[in-house]
Protein backbone atom coordinates (compact mmCIF):
# COMPACT_ATOMS: atom_id res chain seq x y z
CA UNK A 1 0.00 0.00 0.00
CA UNK A 2 1.81 3.31 -1.03
CA UNK A 3 0.69 6.45 0.65
CA UNK A 4 -2.39 7.96 -1.15
CA UNK A 5 -1.42 11.76 -2.76
CA UNK A 6 -1.08 14.33 -0.79
CA UNK A 7 -4.37 16.99 -1.94
CA UNK A 8 -3.05 19.92 -2.94
CA UNK A 9 -5.63 21.55 -1.03
CA UNK A 10 -4.98 20.17 2.44
CA UNK A 11 -3.08 21.30 5.38
CA UNK A 12 -1.35 19.81 7.95
CA UNK A 13 -3.39 18.48 10.94
CA UNK A 14 -2.52 20.12 13.91
CA UNK A 15 0.58 19.07 16.35
CA UNK A 16 -0.30 18.80 20.06
CA UNK A 17 2.52 17.71 22.34
CA UNK A 18 1.27 17.61 26.11
CA UNK A 19 3.23 18.28 29.20
CA UNK A 20 1.81 14.79 30.41
CA UNK A 21 -0.29 14.38 33.78
CA UNK A 22 -3.04 16.16 31.77
CA UNK A 23 -6.65 15.93 33.62
CA UNK A 24 -8.10 13.18 32.96
CA UNK A 25 -11.07 13.19 35.39
CA UNK A 26 -12.42 16.92 35.31
CA UNK A 27 -12.87 18.99 32.74
CA UNK A 28 -10.27 17.33 30.19
CA UNK A 29 -9.78 20.63 28.92
CA UNK A 30 -6.86 19.30 26.81
CA UNK A 31 -8.11 15.64 25.92
CA UNK A 32 -11.50 17.05 24.74
CA UNK A 33 -10.13 20.08 22.71
CA UNK A 34 -8.26 17.16 21.28
CA UNK A 35 -10.91 15.15 20.56
CA UNK A 36 -13.14 18.46 19.06
CA UNK A 37 -10.13 18.64 16.53
CA UNK A 38 -10.81 15.05 15.75
CA UNK A 39 -14.12 15.24 14.76
CA UNK A 40 -15.69 14.98 17.79
CA UNK A 41 -18.67 12.58 18.24
CA UNK A 42 -17.59 11.18 14.82
CA UNK A 43 -14.39 10.96 15.37
CA UNK A 44 -11.89 7.71 15.15
CA UNK A 45 -9.13 8.14 17.63
CA UNK A 46 -6.17 5.41 17.21
CA UNK A 47 -4.16 5.63 20.40
CA UNK A 48 -0.86 4.49 20.42
CA UNK A 49 0.66 3.16 23.85
CA UNK A 50 3.80 1.96 22.80
CA UNK A 51 5.77 4.12 24.71
CA UNK A 52 3.74 2.46 27.90
CA UNK A 53 4.58 -1.03 29.80
CA UNK A 54 1.37 -0.48 31.43
CA UNK A 55 -1.63 -3.02 30.14
CA UNK A 56 -4.28 -0.60 30.23
CA UNK A 57 -2.74 2.52 28.86
CA UNK A 58 -4.49 2.53 25.59
CA UNK A 59 -7.80 0.75 27.05
CA UNK A 60 -7.43 4.18 29.74
CA UNK A 61 -7.88 6.73 26.78
CA UNK A 62 -10.02 4.66 24.97
CA UNK A 63 -12.10 4.90 27.78
CA UNK A 64 -11.53 8.69 28.21
CA UNK A 65 -12.30 9.46 23.95
CA UNK A 66 -15.50 7.36 23.93
CA UNK A 67 -16.97 8.73 27.09
CA UNK A 68 -16.74 12.36 24.74
CA UNK A 69 -18.26 10.21 21.86
CA UNK A 70 -16.99 8.56 18.76
CA UNK A 71 -14.40 5.73 18.55
CA UNK A 72 -11.34 4.81 20.48
CA UNK A 73 -9.19 2.52 18.92
CA UNK A 74 -5.73 1.37 20.63
CA UNK A 75 -2.84 -0.57 18.50
CA UNK A 76 -1.04 -2.74 20.90
CA UNK A 77 2.03 -2.28 19.24
CA UNK A 78 4.37 -3.84 21.60
CA UNK A 79 7.39 -4.69 19.19
CA UNK A 80 8.42 -4.09 15.35
CA UNK A 81 6.77 -6.80 14.15
CA UNK A 82 3.55 -5.54 15.51
CA UNK A 83 4.33 -1.70 13.35
CA UNK A 84 4.21 -4.19 10.28
CA UNK A 85 0.92 -5.60 10.79
CA UNK A 86 -2.06 -5.33 8.49
CA UNK A 87 -4.38 -4.85 11.08
CA UNK A 88 -3.11 -1.46 12.60
CA UNK A 89 -2.18 0.13 9.50
CA UNK A 90 -5.92 -0.51 8.68
CA UNK A 91 -6.96 0.71 11.85
CA UNK A 92 -4.77 3.98 11.13
CA UNK A 93 -5.94 4.43 7.66
CA UNK A 94 -9.33 4.83 9.47
CA UNK A 95 -8.38 7.34 12.06
CA UNK A 96 -9.15 11.08 12.06
CA UNK A 97 -6.95 11.40 15.06
CA UNK A 98 -3.92 10.02 16.49
CA UNK A 99 -2.97 9.79 20.31
CA UNK A 100 0.24 8.47 21.49
CA UNK A 101 0.43 8.33 25.13
CA UNK A 102 3.71 8.53 27.78
CA UNK A 103 6.20 6.11 28.92
CA UNK A 104 9.45 6.16 27.57
CA UNK A 105 10.16 7.99 24.39
CA UNK A 106 12.61 5.50 23.39
CA UNK A 107 10.32 2.85 23.37
CA UNK A 108 8.38 4.85 20.68
CA UNK A 109 11.50 6.01 18.67
CA UNK A 110 12.95 2.25 18.52
CA UNK A 111 9.64 0.32 17.76
CA UNK A 112 8.00 2.86 15.58
CA UNK A 113 11.20 4.73 13.97
CA UNK A 114 11.38 3.48 10.26
CA UNK A 115 8.21 1.58 10.24
CA UNK A 116 4.69 1.86 8.16
CA UNK A 117 2.95 2.62 11.30
CA UNK A 118 5.74 5.90 11.49
CA UNK A 119 5.48 6.35 7.89
CA UNK A 120 1.40 6.26 8.35
CA UNK A 121 1.17 8.76 10.86
CA UNK A 122 3.81 11.28 8.84
CA UNK A 123 1.37 10.86 6.16
CA UNK A 124 -2.08 11.39 7.77
CA UNK A 125 -0.92 14.45 10.10
CA UNK A 126 0.07 15.93 6.29
CA UNK A 127 -2.84 15.58 5.13
CA UNK A 128 -4.58 16.93 8.06
CA UNK A 129 -5.27 15.07 10.92
CA UNK A 130 -4.66 15.57 14.31
CA UNK A 131 -1.38 13.93 16.26
CA UNK A 132 -1.02 14.48 20.09
CA UNK A 133 1.07 12.92 21.94
CA UNK A 134 1.64 13.18 26.17
CA UNK A 135 4.48 13.18 28.30
CA UNK A 136 6.94 10.31 25.74
CA UNK A 137 4.53 10.62 23.18
CA UNK A 138 5.05 14.66 23.13
CA UNK A 139 8.97 14.33 23.12
CA UNK A 140 8.42 11.94 20.32
CA UNK A 141 6.61 14.09 17.93
CA UNK A 142 9.71 16.20 16.85
CA UNK A 143 12.49 15.64 14.28
CA UNK A 144 15.25 16.12 17.27
CA UNK A 145 13.91 14.37 20.55
CA UNK A 146 15.33 14.17 23.66
CA UNK A 147 16.11 10.80 24.80
CA UNK A 148 17.07 11.78 28.57
CA UNK A 149 19.10 14.22 30.45
CA UNK A 150 20.32 15.26 33.59
CA UNK A 151 17.74 17.83 35.26
CA UNK A 152 18.43 21.20 36.97
CA UNK A 153 18.47 24.53 35.73
CA UNK A 154 21.81 25.55 34.17
CA UNK A 155 23.04 23.81 31.05
CA UNK A 156 25.53 20.87 31.39
CA UNK A 157 27.62 19.77 28.70
CA UNK A 158 27.14 15.62 28.28
CA UNK A 159 24.03 15.92 30.06
CA UNK A 160 21.15 15.20 27.48
CA UNK A 161 21.04 13.31 24.47
CA UNK A 162 19.21 13.64 21.39
CA UNK A 163 18.05 10.91 19.38
CA UNK A 164 15.76 10.98 15.98
CA UNK A 165 11.91 11.73 16.40
CA UNK A 166 8.96 10.97 14.27
CA UNK A 167 9.57 14.35 12.65
CA UNK A 168 6.32 16.13 12.22
CA UNK A 169 8.09 19.43 13.17
CA UNK A 170 11.54 20.67 12.68
CA UNK A 171 10.96 23.41 14.37
CA UNK A 172 10.92 22.91 17.95
CA UNK A 173 12.36 20.60 20.59
CA UNK A 174 9.82 19.60 23.36
CA UNK A 175 10.55 18.81 26.66
CA UNK A 176 7.92 17.79 29.02
CA UNK A 177 7.05 17.54 32.85
CA UNK A 178 8.91 21.12 32.42
CA UNK A 179 8.28 22.83 35.51
CA UNK A 180 7.66 19.23 37.42
CA UNK A 181 10.93 18.11 37.01
CA UNK A 182 13.31 21.34 36.73
CA UNK A 183 14.26 20.42 33.11
CA UNK A 184 15.02 24.11 31.61
CA UNK A 185 18.67 23.15 31.92
CA UNK A 186 18.30 20.14 29.93
CA UNK A 187 16.43 21.91 27.11
CA UNK A 188 19.30 24.29 26.59
CA UNK A 189 21.52 22.11 26.49
CA UNK A 190 19.88 20.71 23.52
CA UNK A 191 19.54 23.80 21.88
CA UNK A 192 22.98 24.55 22.54
CA UNK A 193 23.84 22.05 19.74
CA UNK A 194 21.89 24.05 16.95
CA UNK A 195 20.28 26.74 17.66
CA UNK A 196 18.29 26.85 14.65
CA UNK A 197 15.53 25.28 16.78
CA UNK A 198 13.07 26.15 19.43
CA UNK A 199 12.68 25.02 22.59
CA UNK A 200 9.11 24.63 24.02
CA UNK A 201 9.07 23.22 27.75
CA UNK A 202 5.83 22.07 28.55
CA UNK A 203 4.41 22.02 32.37
CA UNK A 204 2.58 18.97 33.22
CA UNK A 205 -1.15 19.32 31.82
CA UNK A 206 -0.16 21.58 29.91
CA UNK A 207 -0.62 21.36 25.61
CA UNK A 208 0.69 23.44 22.64
CA UNK A 209 -1.84 23.06 19.92
CA UNK A 210 -0.01 24.03 16.52
CA UNK A 211 -1.85 24.45 14.23
CA UNK A 212 -0.31 24.53 9.93
CA UNK A 213 0.45 27.73 10.55
CA UNK A 214 2.95 26.88 13.67
CA UNK A 215 0.95 28.78 16.00
CA UNK A 216 1.10 27.37 19.26
CA UNK A 217 -2.03 27.98 21.29
CA UNK A 218 -1.40 27.32 24.89
CA UNK A 219 -4.52 25.35 26.66
CA UNK A 220 -4.41 23.94 30.03
CA UNK A 221 -3.38 24.70 33.72
CA UNK A 222 0.72 25.13 33.34
CA UNK A 223 2.92 27.05 31.61
CA UNK A 224 4.61 27.07 28.16
CA UNK A 225 8.15 28.02 29.00
CA UNK A 226 9.40 29.27 25.13
CA UNK A 227 12.96 29.30 24.84
CA UNK A 228 14.31 31.30 21.93
CA UNK A 229 18.32 30.63 20.98
CA UNK A 230 18.10 32.91 17.48
CA UNK A 231 19.82 36.00 19.13
CA UNK A 232 22.42 33.55 20.88
CA UNK A 233 25.55 35.79 21.46
CA UNK A 234 27.60 32.86 22.66
CA UNK A 235 27.54 29.34 23.21
CA UNK A 236 30.96 26.89 24.32
CA UNK A 237 29.18 23.72 23.47
CA UNK A 238 31.71 23.46 21.04
CA UNK A 239 34.57 23.37 23.79
CA UNK A 240 32.94 22.28 26.82
CA UNK A 241 34.00 19.15 28.41
CA UNK A 242 31.46 16.84 30.02
CA UNK A 243 30.49 18.39 33.31
CA UNK A 244 30.91 21.89 32.10
CA UNK A 245 28.10 24.39 32.31
CA UNK A 246 27.74 25.17 29.09
CA UNK A 247 28.08 29.11 28.80
CA UNK A 248 24.85 30.81 26.82
CA UNK A 249 24.50 34.14 26.45
CA UNK A 250 21.54 35.99 24.79
CA UNK A 251 19.20 33.39 25.86
CA UNK A 252 15.45 34.70 24.76
CA UNK A 253 12.50 33.18 27.15
CA UNK A 254 8.83 33.29 27.34
CA UNK A 255 6.80 32.36 29.86
CA UNK A 256 3.12 31.76 28.59
CA UNK A 257 -0.21 30.16 29.68
CA UNK A 258 -3.26 29.16 28.91
CA UNK A 259 -5.19 31.41 25.91
CA UNK A 260 -1.50 32.65 25.30
CA UNK A 261 0.03 32.24 21.31
CA UNK A 262 3.49 32.00 20.03
CA UNK A 263 3.79 32.15 16.27
CA UNK A 264 7.08 29.79 15.77
CA UNK A 265 7.68 31.87 12.14
CA UNK A 266 8.22 35.17 13.70
CA UNK A 267 8.68 34.46 16.89
CA UNK A 268 6.34 36.61 18.63
CA UNK A 269 4.34 35.73 21.64
CA UNK A 270 0.79 37.12 22.68
CA UNK A 271 0.02 36.90 26.28
CA UNK A 272 -2.86 34.73 27.25
CA UNK A 273 -3.59 36.82 30.42
CA UNK A 274 -5.79 35.40 32.96
CA UNK A 275 -8.29 33.29 32.59
CA UNK B 1 30.42 58.52 66.90
CA UNK B 2 29.25 59.39 63.23
CA UNK B 3 30.27 57.69 60.35
CA UNK B 4 33.59 59.30 58.94
CA UNK B 5 33.61 61.34 55.81
CA UNK B 6 33.93 59.76 53.00
CA UNK B 7 36.80 60.45 50.99
CA UNK B 8 35.98 62.05 47.48
CA UNK B 9 38.56 59.62 46.49
CA UNK B 10 37.64 56.25 47.63
CA UNK B 11 35.65 54.30 45.62
CA UNK B 12 33.42 51.29 46.48
CA UNK B 13 34.81 48.46 47.33
CA UNK B 14 33.75 44.67 45.94
CA UNK B 15 30.18 43.19 46.44
CA UNK B 16 30.67 39.86 46.72
CA UNK B 17 27.27 37.49 46.44
CA UNK B 18 27.97 33.91 47.15
CA UNK B 19 25.91 30.65 46.12
CA UNK B 20 26.85 28.72 49.23
CA UNK B 21 28.32 25.92 49.98
CA UNK B 22 31.84 27.19 48.71
CA UNK B 23 35.20 25.23 48.83
CA UNK B 24 36.47 25.26 52.47
CA UNK B 25 38.97 22.52 52.16
CA UNK B 26 40.75 21.96 48.33
CA UNK B 27 42.14 25.65 46.64
CA UNK B 28 39.02 28.14 48.98
CA UNK B 29 39.00 29.52 45.41
CA UNK B 30 36.59 31.90 46.01
CA UNK B 31 37.58 32.41 49.80
CA UNK B 32 40.81 32.97 49.16
CA UNK B 33 39.79 35.94 46.34
CA UNK B 34 37.71 37.64 49.07
CA UNK B 35 40.64 37.55 50.95
CA UNK B 36 43.46 38.45 49.28
CA UNK B 37 41.04 41.95 48.31
CA UNK B 38 40.66 42.08 51.80
CA UNK B 39 44.86 42.62 52.38
CA UNK B 40 45.83 39.35 51.81
CA UNK B 41 48.54 38.65 54.85
CA UNK B 42 47.48 41.90 56.56
CA UNK B 43 43.68 41.31 56.12
CA UNK B 44 41.46 41.89 58.91
CA UNK B 45 38.64 40.15 58.46
CA UNK B 46 35.10 40.57 60.67
CA UNK B 47 32.86 37.53 60.34
CA UNK B 48 29.32 37.93 60.85
CA UNK B 49 27.66 34.48 61.72
CA UNK B 50 24.23 35.89 62.53
CA UNK B 51 22.24 34.04 59.85
CA UNK B 52 23.48 31.10 60.98
CA UNK B 53 21.66 29.47 64.92
CA UNK B 54 24.93 27.10 64.99
CA UNK B 55 27.47 27.97 67.51
CA UNK B 56 30.89 27.42 65.30
CA UNK B 57 29.81 28.77 61.70
CA UNK B 58 32.15 32.38 62.56
CA UNK B 59 35.33 30.80 64.00
CA UNK B 60 35.21 28.13 60.75
CA UNK B 61 35.49 30.66 58.63
CA UNK B 62 38.30 32.51 60.96
CA UNK B 63 39.74 29.24 61.25
CA UNK B 64 40.20 29.27 57.07
CA UNK B 65 41.22 32.94 56.79
CA UNK B 66 44.05 33.02 59.39
CA UNK B 67 45.03 29.83 58.09
CA UNK B 68 45.82 32.02 54.91
CA UNK B 69 47.16 34.68 57.08
CA UNK B 70 46.03 38.13 58.64
CA UNK B 71 42.95 38.20 61.18
CA UNK B 72 39.35 37.03 61.51
CA UNK B 73 37.51 38.44 63.92
CA UNK B 74 34.17 36.95 64.65
CA UNK B 75 31.32 39.60 65.79
CA UNK B 76 28.95 37.17 67.60
CA UNK B 77 25.64 38.87 67.08
CA UNK B 78 22.76 36.98 68.20
CA UNK B 79 20.17 39.93 68.90
CA UNK B 80 19.61 43.26 68.38
CA UNK B 81 21.09 44.54 71.41
CA UNK B 82 24.46 42.79 70.75
CA UNK B 83 24.15 44.86 66.95
CA UNK B 84 24.48 47.97 68.87
CA UNK B 85 27.25 46.81 71.63
CA UNK B 86 30.69 49.32 71.24
CA UNK B 87 32.89 46.11 70.93
CA UNK B 88 31.71 45.04 68.17
CA UNK B 89 31.42 48.38 66.44
CA UNK B 90 34.94 48.66 67.24
CA UNK B 91 36.07 45.84 65.57
CA UNK B 92 34.13 46.61 62.53
CA UNK B 93 35.96 49.58 62.37
CA UNK B 94 39.44 48.44 62.13
CA UNK B 95 38.13 45.74 59.57
CA UNK B 96 39.59 45.54 56.09
CA UNK B 97 36.69 42.81 54.84
CA UNK B 98 33.48 41.80 55.73
CA UNK B 99 32.33 38.21 55.62
CA UNK B 100 28.67 37.23 56.19
CA UNK B 101 28.03 33.65 56.80
CA UNK B 102 24.94 31.35 55.48
CA UNK B 103 21.73 30.47 57.27
CA UNK B 104 18.38 32.31 57.43
CA UNK B 105 18.65 35.53 55.52
CA UNK B 106 15.38 36.85 58.09
CA UNK B 107 17.81 36.53 60.22
CA UNK B 108 20.43 39.16 58.79
CA UNK B 109 17.47 41.33 57.85
CA UNK B 110 15.30 41.29 61.64
CA UNK B 111 18.76 41.36 63.70
CA UNK B 112 20.70 44.09 61.85
CA UNK B 113 18.45 46.08 59.97
CA UNK B 114 18.72 49.61 61.53
CA UNK B 115 21.64 49.31 63.58
CA UNK B 116 24.92 50.68 63.91
CA UNK B 117 26.34 47.51 62.98
CA UNK B 118 24.09 47.74 59.27
CA UNK B 119 25.07 51.58 58.79
CA UNK B 120 28.83 50.18 59.92
CA UNK B 121 29.02 47.90 57.19
CA UNK B 122 27.13 50.15 54.20
CA UNK B 123 30.25 53.16 55.00
CA UNK B 124 32.90 50.65 55.04
CA UNK B 125 32.15 49.36 51.72
CA UNK B 126 31.47 52.64 50.07
CA UNK B 127 35.08 53.56 51.46
CA UNK B 128 36.42 50.94 49.74
CA UNK B 129 36.22 47.95 52.17
CA UNK B 130 34.74 45.02 50.18
CA UNK B 131 31.74 42.78 51.42
CA UNK B 132 31.30 38.89 50.73
CA UNK B 133 28.35 36.71 51.97
CA UNK B 134 27.47 33.58 51.17
CA UNK B 135 23.91 31.85 50.64
CA UNK B 136 21.38 33.60 53.14
CA UNK B 137 24.44 36.51 53.54
CA UNK B 138 24.48 36.99 49.52
CA UNK B 139 20.86 37.68 49.43
CA UNK B 140 20.97 39.77 52.20
CA UNK B 141 23.43 41.91 50.11
CA UNK B 142 20.84 43.80 48.05
CA UNK B 143 18.65 46.51 48.57
CA UNK B 144 15.98 43.80 47.63
CA UNK B 145 16.23 40.71 48.94
CA UNK B 146 13.74 37.23 48.25
CA UNK B 147 12.86 35.99 51.82
CA UNK B 148 11.65 32.45 50.91
CA UNK B 149 9.66 31.51 48.67
CA UNK B 150 8.83 27.93 46.49
CA UNK B 151 10.99 26.38 44.01
CA UNK B 152 10.83 25.60 40.30
CA UNK B 153 11.56 26.54 37.06
CA UNK B 154 8.23 28.69 36.27
CA UNK B 155 7.04 31.94 37.78
CA UNK B 156 4.38 31.55 39.56
CA UNK B 157 2.61 34.63 41.90
CA UNK B 158 2.17 34.62 45.31
CA UNK B 159 5.11 32.67 45.60
CA UNK B 160 7.99 34.80 46.53
CA UNK B 161 8.56 37.41 49.30
CA UNK B 162 10.90 39.91 49.13
CA UNK B 163 12.13 41.91 51.92
CA UNK B 164 14.07 44.57 52.42
CA UNK B 165 18.37 43.88 52.22
CA UNK B 166 21.16 45.27 53.51
CA UNK B 167 21.44 47.80 50.43
CA UNK B 168 24.88 47.46 48.80
CA UNK B 169 23.87 47.59 45.78
CA UNK B 170 20.03 48.11 44.26
CA UNK B 171 20.87 46.85 40.87
CA UNK B 172 20.38 43.07 41.45
CA UNK B 173 18.60 40.69 43.32
CA UNK B 174 20.21 37.42 44.48
CA UNK B 175 18.89 33.98 44.41
CA UNK B 176 21.65 31.47 45.80
CA UNK B 177 21.64 27.95 45.26
CA UNK B 178 20.42 28.11 42.51
CA UNK B 179 20.78 25.49 39.84
CA UNK B 180 20.74 22.98 42.98
CA UNK B 181 17.85 24.45 44.47
CA UNK B 182 15.73 24.90 40.87
CA UNK B 183 15.11 28.81 41.94
CA UNK B 184 14.70 30.56 38.36
CA UNK B 185 11.05 30.31 39.05
CA UNK B 186 10.86 32.28 42.09
CA UNK B 187 13.74 35.01 40.77
CA UNK B 188 11.93 35.50 37.78
CA UNK B 189 9.07 36.08 39.90
CA UNK B 190 10.99 38.43 41.91
CA UNK B 191 11.94 40.70 38.62
CA UNK B 192 8.25 40.73 37.37
CA UNK B 193 7.60 43.04 40.64
CA UNK B 194 9.36 45.67 38.97
CA UNK B 195 11.58 44.67 35.87
CA UNK B 196 14.49 48.08 36.69
CA UNK B 197 16.27 45.68 38.61
CA UNK B 198 18.51 42.62 37.06
CA UNK B 199 18.68 38.99 38.27
CA UNK B 200 21.65 37.43 39.38
CA UNK B 201 21.49 33.26 39.93
CA UNK B 202 24.16 31.81 42.14
CA UNK B 203 25.24 28.17 41.89
CA UNK B 204 26.46 27.05 44.58
CA UNK B 205 30.52 27.51 45.10
CA UNK B 206 30.21 30.26 42.40
CA UNK B 207 30.37 33.61 43.14
CA UNK B 208 29.91 37.08 41.96
CA UNK B 209 32.79 39.36 42.17
CA UNK B 210 31.10 42.92 41.46
CA UNK B 211 33.72 46.04 40.97
CA UNK B 212 32.86 49.37 41.68
CA UNK B 213 32.21 50.18 38.36
CA UNK B 214 29.46 47.38 37.99
CA UNK B 215 31.29 44.97 36.34
CA UNK B 216 30.53 40.93 37.40
CA UNK B 217 33.36 38.42 37.23
CA UNK B 218 32.20 34.83 37.70
CA UNK B 219 34.53 33.00 40.52
CA UNK B 220 33.99 29.28 41.17
CA UNK B 221 32.60 26.02 40.01
CA UNK B 222 29.53 26.76 38.78
CA UNK B 223 27.15 28.89 36.73
CA UNK B 224 26.00 32.52 37.18
CA UNK B 225 22.78 32.51 35.39
CA UNK B 226 21.86 36.58 34.87
CA UNK B 227 18.22 37.13 34.21
CA UNK B 228 17.69 40.51 32.23
CA UNK B 229 14.22 41.57 31.87
CA UNK B 230 14.88 45.22 30.96
CA UNK B 231 13.53 44.18 27.63
CA UNK B 232 10.03 42.33 29.07
CA UNK B 233 7.44 43.26 26.32
CA UNK B 234 4.72 41.65 29.01
CA UNK B 235 4.04 40.46 32.61
CA UNK B 236 0.81 39.35 33.80
CA UNK B 237 2.09 40.04 37.19
CA UNK B 238 -0.49 42.71 38.03
CA UNK B 239 -3.56 40.48 37.16
CA UNK B 240 -2.18 37.24 38.44
CA UNK B 241 -4.29 35.26 41.20
CA UNK B 242 -2.07 33.57 43.92
CA UNK B 243 -0.83 30.28 42.35
CA UNK B 244 -1.05 31.48 39.15
CA UNK B 245 1.69 31.24 36.16
CA UNK B 246 3.18 34.94 35.66
CA UNK B 247 3.08 35.13 32.05
CA UNK B 248 6.20 37.40 31.15
CA UNK B 249 7.56 37.70 27.16
CA UNK B 250 10.69 38.66 26.71
CA UNK B 251 13.00 37.46 29.44
CA UNK B 252 17.10 37.23 28.36
CA UNK B 253 18.44 34.92 29.86
CA UNK B 254 22.61 34.63 30.30
CA UNK B 255 24.44 31.45 31.46
CA UNK B 256 28.20 32.23 32.51
CA UNK B 257 30.80 30.35 34.33
CA UNK B 258 34.22 31.06 36.11
CA UNK B 259 35.96 33.83 34.58
CA UNK B 260 33.20 35.08 32.32
CA UNK B 261 32.28 38.63 33.04
CA UNK B 262 29.06 40.52 32.72
CA UNK B 263 28.24 44.93 32.68
CA UNK B 264 25.47 45.58 34.93
CA UNK B 265 25.20 49.11 33.10
CA UNK B 266 25.85 47.94 29.61
CA UNK B 267 23.93 44.16 30.26
CA UNK B 268 26.75 42.74 27.92
CA UNK B 269 28.15 39.60 29.14
CA UNK B 270 31.69 38.05 28.68
CA UNK B 271 32.08 34.76 28.24
CA UNK B 272 34.62 32.73 30.78
CA UNK B 273 35.50 30.20 28.42
CA UNK B 274 36.80 26.81 29.55
CA UNK B 275 39.92 27.01 32.49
Amino acid sequence: MSPSPVPETSSRGYIIPIGGAEDKVQGKEILSRFWSLAGGKKSQIAIIPTASRLEDTGERYKTIFESMGGKGMVLSIRDRSDAEKEEYNSILEEATGIFMTGGNQLRLSTILGGTRIATQIRRKNANGIPVAGTSAGAAFISEHMIAFGQEGSTPIAGKVTLAPGLGLSNRVIVDQHFRQRDRLGRLMTALAYNPFVQGIGLDEDTAAFINHQNEIEVVGEGALTIVDVADLEYSSMASAREGDTVELIGVKLHVISHGARYNLVTRKAIPGGKR
